[in-house]
């Protein structure tokens, strides 16, 4: 991760895509989240959407593999260039997880972060607050899943 | 599920528990979440959170799969004794989802959902809004996470 110091809103960070299988869809339900309409393909095109589809916490675990793979990307990029990595606190949570549209077999959704906001931490002095939305998008253009987060980013050492 | 008018807030249902294992911590997390504190056990005890812990997501997928069980016990029951099953419509996402402690190898985590909103639907009379706390706590009495949602249920037919 960047310095605080070093991150602006509207930076926006491509993770990358992933494409839903039906094994993966199943094998994610048949674990966490075993309804018909994850399952079986049949009980799906009755159900109201109307073909089988990944659970949403399927969608919103493919973006935090995404986002931890990217994560490491930079960090080893920033390692090759001789420069500093910030430390982040872990994500203490989430807010407004939105499944936005079902995700079927065969979509492709690419993953992206984008800063929403950027703020030096009053009561931490040497940390500020990093505020992301995470987006999913299909190959159709469409926003499938957007979830809000903050985390504490170390600030640059001698802004801090 | 029951009816709209045949649920107040309030309403509590025990959602049943589980053991997180270190095996299960470890799949879970190579697949959507590699940090390394969820990964390895040494790297943990030099991370902030000092020993293996459970993704977030990991513990939010583990509610989901004991809420989703609970749901068709409640309707197989319901069925059992001639009693009307309620439709419901799917979640179209959750708010504050909070992550209050780490959940370590071995902690076993009892889920409950809490009724905190019960409001008939304005735009659709034969529908309501039920919002619902899903919560975790561990063997010590510490709530671990914590994540609301709000869904459509079927109200009474005579109500409606």
């Amino acid at each position: 991760m960047r310095y605080l110091d070093d991150i602006k809103v509207g930076d926006r960070y491509e993770l990358g895509s992933h494409t839903f299988q039906t094994d993966d869809i199943k094998a994610f339900a048949r674990r966490y989240d075993p309804q018909r309409f994850h399952l079986d393909e049949g009980e799906a095109e009755r159900s109201p959407f109307g073909a089988l589809c990944a659970s949403g916490w399927h969608t919103a675990s493919v973006w935090m593999r995404l986002m931890v793979d990217y994560r490491k990307r930079m960090a080893d990029d920033m390692r090759r260039r001789g420069e500093p990595v910030a430390t982040t606190g872990p994500a203490p949570g989430f807010r407004d997880l939105k499944w936005l549209k079902p995700v079927y077999v065969g979509d492709t959704i690419a993953y992206a972060t984008e800063v929403t906001e950027v703020r030096p931490s009053a009561s931490r002095p040497a940390w500020g607050l990093l505020s992301t939305r995470g987006i999913g998008v299909n190959q159709r253009g469409e926003m499938v899943i957007s979830v809000d987060s903050t985390i504490f980013v170390e600030r640059r050492p001698e802004a801090a």
